[in-house]
């Protein structure tokens, strides 16, 4: 059984990647940048992502697409608070987006035109680092509340994400929270990350994160 | 392949039921009752559970048994605040626990003479939901920075769960939560539930949590 599971896993990985890259290959010709965003619950992603295609939208067009295991909830808000197109991926109770199934959100939704799409990738700090979902690039969110110490624990996460931002840093205080010791525990991940702090509350840091992204986006595209 | 997925993930499912009842029947049979604890990462899992286990230790005697992806930080933190033993289970980087590692676990902990044995799963709100680990009861925690709609995004955990600790409500003013509408979503998804409330920094609540389990241990063992 064991050997089973783990073949499958394999073959599951493999056939991911190879849908991965086709997936890429086809935005690039497009020319649509394509980043991945992944948190645990509640880390603010939806916020996030609000406040960042409100300064990007006026020199980009941009879709989003947000994925969540029930409820219609977050594309709704998203729409509504930014004004760009989203759409609701369900994953029928799946912990993640595999390449196939972002594939086939993109197939339903139409992305011609635009230059930036979001993924929000079902809020999970564990399995969704596992699977390559086509994007240029990841970001995670890692939320005050959770703690300075996730880097030790949930180690792929902050190895496969180029970018890491810390939300809620309004909270710090409250949570013992020590910045220092959290960039040395993602750095000893992945050296080369780039860290951004943000408080969606007080509207701080997200110029600094968005003036990366529409780097990224120019150079990228 | 989609077919080939779904098979063995029935089969694994199923080896895995089978599994888990032989657990409960061979903890049963020593007169230890055991519970599940699962929540997102840094909801609280580790301080809650040493909060619980020093109001009980002095009736019970306890074990805990921590799972992580990666580092040792949590089974050496709770046996030092507690003084009651403690082992950490490593996954591999997989994203729950299955009553098989539970099993295996328990068999390198030496459980004779306990009362009471604690799980602490992996943070992630969703698979560990899939997998029944042969405890008496899941316990899930549910901190209040992650928002009072999760229980509409992550409904497994929710409906699997007896035990529903809500914790961190010392912030609720801050992150705009609303235990009325959580209690609600959590009912939603489990009439059946039991609903607590705690603050760890403010050391509320978890006497009314304690004497509840206190009253498990008695009425199941």
């Amino acid at each position: 059984m064991e050997f089973q599971v783990v073949k499958v896993k394999e073959d599951i990985l493999q056939e991911n990647s190879k849908r991965a890259e086709e997936l890429r290959k086809f935005l690039k010709e497009k020319g649509i940048y394509f980043i991945n965003v992944m948190a645990s619950p509640g880390a603010g992603k939806t916020t996030l992502l609000t406040n960042l295609i409100n300064r990007l939208k006026s020199e980009f067009k941009i879709g989003v697409m947000e994925a969540d295991i029930d409820g219609d909830v977050d594309a709704e808000r998203i729409s509504k608070n930014t004004g760009v197109r989203s759409i609701q991926i369900h994953t029928s109770g799946a912990c993640h987006l595999t390449a196939q199934m972002t594939h086939d959100a993109i197939n339903n939704f139409d992305v011609d035109g635009l230059d930036l799409l979001f993924l929000e990738n079902v809020g999970n700090l564990v399995c969704p680092a596992e699977f390559d979902t086509g994007s240029n690039i990841n970001m995670m969110l890692l939320s005050v509340p959770e703690g300075d110490d996730k880097p030790l624990k949930y180690p792929l996460m902050f190895e496969v994400s180029k970018i890491a931002v810390i939300t809620k840093i309004e909270t710090a205080d409250i949570f013992d929270f020590d910045f220092e010791r959290c960039r040395k525990n993602i750095l000893k991940r992945n050296k080369d990350a780039k860290i951004f702090e943000v408080s969606a509350l007080k509207d701080e840091g997200v110029d600094i994160l968005a003036e990366h992204v529409r780097k990224l986006v120019l150079e990228g595209r």
